[in-house]
Parts: structure tokens; C-alpha cells; sequence
């Protein structure tokens, strides 16, 4: 069985995750403390980060964007970026927009800052300065998805993509933590209840970690 | 005529400028203080970063990778990825180490706290700590870079590829501050040499920055 080391509130293996949903892949699911760099992982990836893909043949790949690049190039059906090259080259410039700077911006900040710090090894008490920086700078994200779906059925264009894949799965580990200011952004929350209602995304909206759970509205598709 | 908005020390416009060398594609070549967020290049692109390409049909296409995939898919000789999608993943994988861990742990470390920090708006002193960390840490990026091609002919199997490009544009920006330790490293030093003699690579051994000259080693090809 193909096996996927991930972790709940890591954005990039939820990515790897809703797109092995999209794509009706089966999985074997195993939990990775990635920060304790176990020998046995770090020999699968020497950056000792989740997500890591086991396929059935023993191929092994890292990279969530690696991983979904292949995910759609071996399993063509239900393509999850355009055929059309500019219209692809858009919805790469979406991933790379969220997987980095949404990710370095907002991410790591709250669910860095609030969750895996105190995880790691350092167990400190996290960086209220970055907190701060994030929920200003979140408010722009939320604004920008909400331009974009003005003009466009999806973030990339006509069809749900790897763009909104990756938008989303930073906005959940987010909305895990009670983080988004939905209200504020009813354009950016129109598009994530229709994200939300997918199969491939309900897996996620079952996600619990010990004694962090999340609020009421997190698993509800009607938030 | 293509044009690239760029900036000679952004290691990102840098693998854009290498791969459409690669391709033998001409372009213009503009310099953007995309800091300044100049109007009509944020309605370009609206993060304001370089590189940007415009194509000659109008196409305007932003973020390195999605570029560079680009223009791999619409200009298929001389390719570079490799054929096989594992291999395609391998490659992508070390695009995305060389492109946000080895950028975030170490360029952004050093090029953006001596260079870019003192030409945008803040003109503030570097950060020390963050310089000290950046030294450390590049260290066992030029060991894993010694490490593969110890097993490879370059970084992602047996044909140089976009993964060698997303390595040598990091360290040649580092290299043109001289803040890569390459005597401790000679299997890297070896294969840096080799990539610095391609052609493609030429332009960026003449970029020169007013008041900041590169050290004598850095546009020598026996260095």
C-alpha cells in the first residue's frame, strides 16, 4: 500500500493529501514527529520534513510540490492543472504564491509560532511580534483570494487546480487553530466552503490533535 | 522582444536568466527595484517580485519556477527535466530545496540582510545573528551537494537540470558578496566549476552592482 508521512496541521501534507483524494488514490496515512529527525525518516528525506510518498514500487519522493507534480502526471484523469502552458504557468505562480509566501508570511507565523514551537525541542513560548505581523498580514491573502474569485470561477481560471489546493490547505491548518477572520472576507469564505464541501477535503475536517482541538465551526461545511 | 524584469543579485531572476540561456532564447533584459513597487510593475505582478517575464504574445508570467517550467514545456529541445517522472520528481525535489530551504536558511540570510535590507525602505543594519546562522548552516548544504554528486554526474541523475541551476544561482549570488567557504568544500567547488563554465552561466560572471564589486574569484572560471 502507498504509504504518506505526514502531519494534521502541516499545510504541505494536506496538499499531498487532498490531492491523493482528487485523484481516488489509496493511502496508508502515518503520523511523522518530523522534528525528531528519525533516523529511519531522515533516510527517506534528508530534510526530515513531512510530506514523504512511499509508492508500492519503493519509489520514494519528497517535496509537496514535487509529489503533486507526479501524483498528476502518472494519474492523467481529473487533472488538477490547466492543459493550456500560460494557463499552467498561472496556476504554478498560485502555488508558489501560497506554499511560500502565504506559507512564510501567515503560516509559519500563528500555526508555527502556536503549534510546533512548543512541539519541537525548544519549547518556548512563541514570538508575539510574528503573531502580529501574520494576523495583518493574512487580511491582504484573504483579500487577494477574494479579487481573484471576483473574476475567475477558481483561483487559476475556469477549473479547481493545484492553485486552490494549495490556498486552502493553509487556510484549514489556520482554521484549525480558530485564526481566520472569515467574516471579514465573505468573498475569500464563498470560496472556501465550496473547497470545504469536496470529498477530497473531508478527511482533513475529521483531523484531531491531543488536547488542541479546533472550534466548533472548523469541520462545519455552513460555517 | 522577450523581456525579463529582473534584479542582478535575486538569485530567483537569476535560474529565469540561466534557463532561457539554456533554451538559446533572446530576451531584454531589465533591472527592477521591484522594492519600490513601482505601479506598473506590481499591476505585472502583484507581489512585486522579480522575475518577471513578459512574452512576446503578451503572456506575462511570474514566480521562477512556474517561468521555468514554462519554458521548458513550450520549448522542448534540449529539456531540462528528466524524462521520468520519478526522476521529474527527484529534480523538482531539489528545486524546491534549493530554491526555499537553502534560500530561507542562507541567501536570504546573508544577500538579504547585506544587500537587499540596505537598498529598500528600511536602510537598516544587518542582522548578526542571522549572518552567524547563514554561516553555519550552508556548511551541510555544500556537504549534501558534495554528497550527490559524489553518486551523480550533477545534482538530480545523470543530465544537468533545472535542480543544478536552482543550486548554482544561490551560490553564485553568495559568491559574488565571497561568502562561500568553497576551499572546505571541493566535491561541491568541482561541481560549481563545471556549472560556471556553461555558456548559459556567462552573463551572470559579468553582472557588476554599483559600489559593490564582486571578489576576483567570482567571474574566474579556475577559481
Amino acid at each position: 500500500m502507498r504509504t504518506l508521512y505526514h502531519h494534521p496541521l502541516c499545510p504541505f501534507s494536506r496538499l499531498v493529501r487532498v490531492v491523493l483524494g482528487e485523484k481516488k488514490l489509496e493511502f496508508e496515512a502515518r503520523i511523522e514527529k518530523f522534528w525528531e529527525a528519525r533516523p529511519e525518516f531522515v533516510a527517506l528525506n534528508p530534510s526530515s520534513e513531512v510530506p514523504v510518498l512511499v509508492e508500492d514500487n519503493g519509489v520514494v519522493l519528497a517535496d509537496a510540490i514535487a509529489i503533486a507534480e507526479y501524483l498528476n502526471e502518472i494519474h492523467r484523469e481529473l487533472p488538477l492543472l490547466p492543459a493550456d502552458p500560460a494557463l499552467r504557468a498561472e496556476a504554478r505562480r498560485l502555488v508558489g504564491w501560497f506554499c511560500h509566501k502565504f506559507y512564510n508570511e501567515v503560516t509559519d507565523n500563528l500555526v508555527g509560532q502556536k503549534v510546533f514551537r512548543r512541539l519541537g525541542s525548544h519549547h518556548s513560548e512563541p514570538d508575539s511580534t510574528r503573531i502580529r505581523l501574520a494576523f495583518s498580514l493574512i487580511r491582504a491573502h484573504l483579500d487577494y483570494i477574494g479579487w481573484l474569485t471576483e473574476r475567475r470561477s477558481w483561483l487559476a481560471g475556469a477549473a479547481f487546480s493545484l492553485a486552490d489546493i494549495s490556498a486552502a490547505v493553509q487556510l484549514s491548518c489556520l482554521d484549525f487553530i480558530g485564526d481566520v477572520p472569515w467574516d471579514e472576507h465573505p468573498a475569500a469564505k464563498d470560496w472556501y466552503a465550496r473547497v470545504k464541501s469536496r470529498p477530497s477535503f473531508r478527511p482533513l475536517l475529521a483531523d484531531h490533535l491531543p488536547g488542541l482541538p479546533p472550534p466548533r465551526h472548523y469541520a462545519d461545511l455552513d460555517f
